[in-house]
């Protein structure tokens, strides 16, 4: 058998591997790192090298990799069931499962896909029917947010505003409106961040009375648009919308997929703001990391509204995994560790820490330097073209992960990450910025 | 802890989760039935009984539940990486998956989802760009037949034409154009399945001839469109699509993701017709029915139009749980299995026992009974409104799960049964139709 090394695996996985957001000829100069095996933070290449995994995976590992606890429940679920269809059928984890998001949420009436992606096309298209199915036919529309993603399906697609993901797309998708981001960053000089987010909220609330009677739901990413470079903004948006929202019959959708789980310091993001959107999305950090899983959470009333005796208004959306068992004992599990452990107290104490040593970071050149619950995020002032790609590089030689948005360095690291690897990467971060800056 | 029971676990179910495809209503009278654990081919509730899974759940699993040499690769993949970010990095069960399936399908470039629908959006957005990329942007249309399923997202559902699935959400989707089905049922009197072929064929190529400039692909589901009601129809027609797509400069998209990995009677249902599609997509058998993965493979040459030093023209699509390893790892042992074992010669046989017990279904009131490879279908005559519910009933209270779509009753069981258990299936179904019809 053929001894793996980086080199070996790297070429094979260019030939035979399209990798997703890369454009696959820029790996002629970067290096493609192949991972042999993860453990807590760190994840293992072939040439005994390793890596902080400072973004998590794309933002999905909450409790490290090699979990005892989420393979051991997987383990188990192996041996009893690991999929059956759930149209006419259920099982005990996706019961047990869809019982605890909704006691967590307020929301309830788990609807499963497996990419983030179909969630939020599961969340459109049932506010559009929820409409149809009140008598509102008319109300096609959604409204999203400046800087928003929220997936790349052709309906996700839609309701995103990042440019380098869209553009190209635009004959195939159909027009939306995107509101003003309430991205504390475009505040202006002398305006709070949350007299910026009354503004931004101001503006949804103008457009929805114009508006409202052709706009099933506006759809957020609650606190921090991920993929806009980290930005955060303050909970009295949400406030202010979801009270629009009501005012105009208007659904507020909440993308929790990047956010929830802990992520932003609270179980779900909407708690800072105390309100129950009509719908949520989850995914990424809802199995810890380990398996593809997806949900879409609704009201009550809008679940009723589809309950009825003509088929026609039931929801009759399907993928052929909804609710698989495997990734719903994975999520089982990571609930158990949310339940058993303090886990957002000690992400709080972890949080203390890291802001601590961020002080060091005042004498960069860099703006912004923000944080929310385990996100942290600071701007790189007069980066140059290629910024990313070499902060990139330079972060990977010191054995770091971390990924930069344009000029915008991110830490999502695991909850899991202790005081050594906090300096760590800490360290090696400042150092990068230093070489690359 | 209590005991679980079917009654107790239906009830929470209902409360707790928005099962797929369903009107949640019907179940005040439907029974919902709670699976505690699979065995082979079948199904077992707690209430002690147990049902022949005779739609493979879903049409997802080959070689029936809790498959030993599966389950030994989940669990071994667990001990090293259950997942990694696969944008900068890559790992073995991904690169081995990919190599592989290029080498079973002629096609590669391997670019994974978790959602059959994801695949379907990725092969859309893939062929649109490939166009704009070699300077016809104004290829913005996708040609599908009438019948078509290739699932819900937006994107996915634009192609699909289900009525009950689709027409509700019109004002949400993009138009595009159906052309004949080429179900061998649909022949004039007298007109044999390939001349029937021939005709839609010949509509196909007209239309292209006069739209080619507008059109990016055209996509077909493979000599069976399950979701039609298991419409089969001649290999002749793939030739003959595939010639025109040729012709006029149109993407052939082959959607294998029900009728891939065996089902049909070959390892993909394209080898019958000799031909190969410009993008394939599989998902559902891909891990023996184990765990949600997709993948589009496309052609080197729509490869090499996305690898540029533009970023702008490469593909950027991503899904944050692409090419989860523990999913890979239960394709690579699905795929070993198909190595090791003469799948698709032990399958032949199987069809031949099952194909001699149908002989005695000649005296039911039925029509167009059909078959190919693992996939068998009839037509209920005369059935009354309402057939596909009672059938479905009085086959479960005969420990058979079969979910008729109209008045087709249809068997694709897991690969693996044994002659008992097709006496079991062939004999309850008999009685079954008897029961309803």
């Amino acid at each position: 058998m053929q001894t793996l090394n980086n080199q070996t695996l790297l070429q094979r996985s260019l030939q035979a591997v399209w990798h997703p957001c890369t454009q696959m000829k820029q790996h002629e100069s970067l290096p493609l790192v192949p991972i042999r095996r993860g453990e807590g933070v760190w994840l293992y290449d072939f040439d005994g090298q390793r890596y902080l995994d400072g973004v998590s995976s794309w933002w999905v590992n909450l409790f490290g990799h090699n979990h005892p606890r989420i393979k051991a429940a997987i383990t188990a679920q192996l041996d009893t069931l690991e999929h059956v269809i759930l149209a006419g059928f259920t099982h005990e984890p996706v019961v047990q499962l869809s019982e605890r998001l909704a006691r967590l949420t307020g929301l309830g009436h788990a609807f499963y896909g497996s990419d983030g992606a179909s969630a939020i096309e599961i969340a459109l298209k049932m506010s559009f029917h929820y409409w149809r199915n009140q008598g509102r036919p008319g109300k096609t529309e959604f409204l999203s947010l400046q800087q928003s993603y929220h997936g790349e399906t052709l309906g996700a697609l839609s309701v995103t505003d990042v440019a380098i993901f869209k553009d190209t797309y635009a004959p195939l998708l159909r027009h939306s409106t995107h509101m003003p981001s309430p991205d504390a960053r475009l505040a202006e000089v002398g305006e709070s961040a949350a007299d910026y987010a009354r503004r931004c909220a101001a503006a949804v609330d103008a457009h929805l009375a114009q508006h409202h009677a052709s706009i099933a739901a506006l759809v957020v990413e609650p606190l921090v648009q991920c993929a806009a470079g980290m930005a955060m903004y303050d909970p009295l948006y949400l406030q202010l919308v979801r009270a629009s929202c009501d005012r105009y019959g208007v659904h507020l959708i909440a993308d929790e997929i990047a956010v929830g789980f802990g992520r932003t310091g609270t179980l779900f993001a909407c708690e800072q703001a105390a309100i129950l959107p009509d719908f949520m999305t989850l995914s990424k950090g809802i199995t810890g990391g380990y398996l593809p899983l997806s949900v879409t959470l609704t009201r009550d009333s809008i679940y009723q509204a589809f309950y009825d005796d003509s088929t026609a208004r039931g929801f009759l959306h399907s993928h052929s995994y909804t609710g698989n068992a495997l990734a719903c004992s994975a999520a089982l599990a990571t609930l158990d560790i949310f339940a058993e452990q303090d886990v957002l107290a000690d992400n709080a104490k972890t949080a203390t820490i890291i802001n601590a040593r961020l002080t060091r970071y005042a004498n960069l050149p860099i703006r912004h330097l923000r944080h929310r619950g385990m996100i942290w995020a600071f701007d790189v002032e007069s980066a140059t073209p290629g910024f990313a790609q070499r902060f990139y590089l330079e972060a990977l030689k010191r054995g770091l992960l971390l990924r930069p948005i344009g000029n915008t360095v991110y830490f999502m690291p695991p909850y899991v990450l202790n005081e050594d690897e906090i300096d760590f990467l800490i360290t090696q971060t400042y150092q990068a910025v230093l070489a690359c800056a």
